[in-house]
């Protein structure tokens, strides 16, 4: 079984007491499955959500004709199945299966949710520690939609760059460039405030100097987030 | 005030009911806020979480120097300050202020957490639906990541393809190559299976054939999310 602090990577069980996962852990169970193997098919009864471990699972629903649709793939210090518990829908709505040897922790639906009958405070922990998942989703998102809308405005400065000089004269507003790289105005200056600090770029009203051509190739190169860098995402309630 | 469905977007009121919805309204207050207007600053009593109608807010922090070190951005449809409610905190960590004109709903959250302490129905519904939110955003960094990576396979298959034919014979096993474009094994899968159903490339052990070069070229140019399409986030639980 795996450790207390393993456990608490999933903001669902982030919060418990020690007593609760104890509790927890006196009803749950191992499960190993091997690649490839179900875990459990589409409207079989929902009695357990499952911690995973270790490895990594496919939900997925079949069509009339047999076919696999992959709705999400679950890692490492994610639980799935828990949305269920809450709704009482009481049978899973897709299949599992493992996409490499993958161990899970099955957790009794019915005692776990016992257990937040008895306790507001535990539900207060728990939306609590979901609310702040989510903020740090969401920043992640918007942090990847930066990096890629930093690498457009990387590859259209080179491109309407002069050969002879560094700075680029904006013929057009803002707001008529940011809609031509599909990026909003705000995105546009957050990313020409971003490179400025990090002296790629100078803005002077309409006038962008470029301070560090290499550093800009290598934006517009990237599939990887390397120059903007992640913008941390902190509990902000 | 915004109608119901409005309010509905933020997962932690999408599950109330009217009754409760109606509730909520008779304690809220309506705040507009200018662009770059304070809404509340570190420190201040937590009264209130927000609901964003309209616009979009800035949560930062302020460090001894005075600069600012934004924490996170908030649209129209989230919800901000809920975690600290739940978590019984009392105070903001961070300052929250306008980057464009802003309307905003002040839900008052004692009467918010009295709501949710009399019914623990409610709680599940919540925790239910935000569990689902929380499933609906991994799947999508799951996505930005899967078309990142896309990006950089198709920008590898086209250079290293020869330029008589459209095939190109594997020198290496998949781990390496897919180590050398930074992606997981497993991830050189899906996306070779995504690009054989799309009928761009035809994959036969070693060997890849290219199908569509314009359609790889496209992807490998692409920094917005255009030829992997976008698995669609379910109810999963």
């Amino acid at each position: 079984m795996p450790p207390d602090e393993a456990l608490r990577q999933a903001p669902l069980l982030a919060q418990l007491s020690d007593q609760q996962l104890e509790r927890l852990r006196a009803k749950a169970q191992i499960v190993q499955v091997q690649a490839g193997q179900w875990l459990f098919t589409q409207n079989d009864p929902a009695e357990f959500f499952y911690f995973v471990h270790s490895g990594q699972i496919r939900l997925f629903r079949l069509s009339a004709e047999g076919e696999e649709k992959i709705i999400e793939l679950i890692g490492a210090g994610q639980t799935f199945a828990e949305a269920l518990m809450f709704m009482g829908t009481g049978r899973y709505p897709v299949c599992a299966a493992a996409l490499v040897p993958t161990e899970l922790v099955a957790i009794d639906a019915t005692d776990f949710t016992a257990m937040l009958r008895e306790s507001p405070e535990t539900c207060f922990a728990l939306l609590g520690s979901l609310s702040q998942r989510l903020h740090a989703l969401i920043a992640e998102i918007d942090n990847l939609a930066l990096h890629s809308a930093s690498v457009r405005f990387a590859r259209w400065l080179i491109a309407e760059l002069p050969i002879d000089t560094d700075e680029l004269t904006l013929a057009w507003p803002k707001s008529t460039l940011a809609s031509r790289l599909t990026i909003k105005p705000e995105t546009w200056s957050r990313i020409t405030r971003r490179l400025s600090e990090q002296q790629v770029i100078a803005v002077h009203g309409q006038v962008i100097r470029v301070l560090d051509r290499k550093a800009l190739q290598q934006l517009g190169d990237s599939g990887d987030p390397a120059l903007i860098p992640a913008r941390q995402a902190r509990k902000t309630g």
